[in-house]
């Protein structure tokens, strides 16, 4: 699996762009861990870099949205992308993050219950009413 | 647009298994509007039935994720999906429950950032890590 | 709509490999009607050849699976795809191969059920069971 | 892989609503096998009731579509959303129902046409022909 | 259509940090034409300042792979996703690149090619061979 | 893993429909090595042989777009389609045409951004402006 090489620490450490990143992303969550979506993202350490930046500020700044509602809306997107990487990544964030099997289990029958309402309206090509659009 | 014929109320009316639905969609969310998608569903009553009966349980019983986080997971699916209506038609339902525009700005950008990262990660077919498996 | 033209009788007329396709797409269904998917593909002739030739051979030759079967595979793939051209197209062309509205029925608790059931294996990143490999 | 737990028969021999479910499959199906899906969705009972019984309606009733088509149906849903799980259940499940060798080549040569075409129309973003239109 | 309100040149122009972006297009783009896209998202300014810097420095800046075959490359991903407003406005952009129609017509032959066999791919569930695989 | 039996050389050596697209893979590649992909799609001759047809006609042939621009959109397809096998293939056949490190780094960062704006787009339903349409 992987068609490009996952960085070690070791390979890392010798990277100044990398190492930076890798030493922010184990700063800002207090943890040793780097996981492997970090590890492939580093062949390409300006993607990297953009990319941290972004996750760190969409999925961990203080906000409106509490952090397992954004953890809950990022694996519904990752599973409707068939992403089993996400999927299991994001997963373990939100349990890390208080996810309780009762939440997790009406998770699912939300997950499940649009991608099947979804389906039916796609194929019967409904249209939108009036009633939804704006202005 | 539309595969199959949106039945009026007066179509409804005569057919006792869809007239039901749509009385309780109304007494349900206690509102005169009966959106397409259930005017679609009415040319097949047994899955009209079944599928309001679901929607009813898994997205209006009380439970331990609260409605509007419901309305959020709702509408990320159906835009992975590409469905139109149910993006409409949720995000609708979404602000009714209060979404502010703080939140959905905030909302889309986790949206955006799932699916940029889905993509970087099935691009790049990262091997999930040992520490997000199970047992 | 379309990010290309749509090619008139009169515009295909005058260059042979078109007017081949389109006279045999005529003559093959017994028809006058050309759909707009030609029209728009008349823009690249040799993939507006090689696609009409596959359909034919795929769709209409003589073969193991009912025409009708067929459609609803298309319709099935073209709604899990988003395709709204082809989802109108080809429900339209299984409503002219017989498609009862039972039937119709019965297909959509099938693709609807399908979704959600992906959604939900998907989510929970179930293992393959052993019973399903081969050799 | 997954990212919750698979029961065994002994879990579920002490949640009755799981084991109410697992002894229905089996009774469904004469079979002692209950597939990882069922094993994994015990972790929700409620939803482990309700989608099985909607499989159990939408799939197993009679009705006026044969159970080999409604296979093929899903196959090509799941096969488009990339559900591994499925697209390996549902194998098994139409060659159990009888799917030759000549009809599943069939069956790709109709999948692959249509997310080849599906492409074209989306990337060519063809309008739909009033001809294909309700109403 | 629109979830959200487009914002007009006289709305943008008294919200500092919308108008900076706004300018800032025109200027890098030298055009007064701003489409749709940036409209919409002017209604979350950080999300429209953070996502249009990050098409800037990804599309615009000189690097390795030329600017058609990036745009080519936006195209194929957002045919696959079914975003109808990104196959529009990307080969729009594109062919003010200089896409001519033959590129146009290989480009086409290649991504409904590569939908196809990823659905029989998918379909077949094809093991990936030794060879394929990094390190 | 996979639905059908991957077919060896000695398989392959006695059904000459079989033997002489294998025979053409490997003539055509100046390879010996004949991929899963093939040896699954050897179930199905017709399908095997109208598939490996196109695929060199589209992907081999001398035509206005390079080698290495038809891959990387072959790959954002397959990334986007979820198709694991696909994404390994045209990966490892991108870099046996040349793909550099930087140029797949720039690859990856359009892919992202282009699944990031799709979702963007697709959520909040971006009406296409008028200066995107043909006509």
């Amino acid at each position: 699996m992987a068609t490009i090489k996952l960085w070690t620490d070791e390979e890392a450490a010798i990277v100044p762009d990398v190492k930076t990143v890798f030493d922010d992303i184990r700063a800002t969550r207090k943890s040793d861990f780097v996981n492997n979506f970090w590890r492939a993202l580093a062949n390409q350490p300006r993607l990297l870099e953009r990319t941290w930046s972004s996750v760190k500020q969409v999925m961990m700044e203080p906000g409106v949205l509490d952090p397992l509602t954004k953890e809950l809306v990022y694996i519904a997107v990752s599973t409707a992308n068939s992403c089993s990487y996400c999927v299991h990544s994001h997963t373990a964030a939100a349990r890390a993050k208080g996810l309780s099997d009762e939440q997790y289990a009406e998770f699912l029958a939300v997950v499940g219950m649009a991608a099947e309402t979804n389906s039916l309206a796609n194929s019967m090509q409904v249209p939108v009413d009036r009633e939804f659009l704006i202005g």
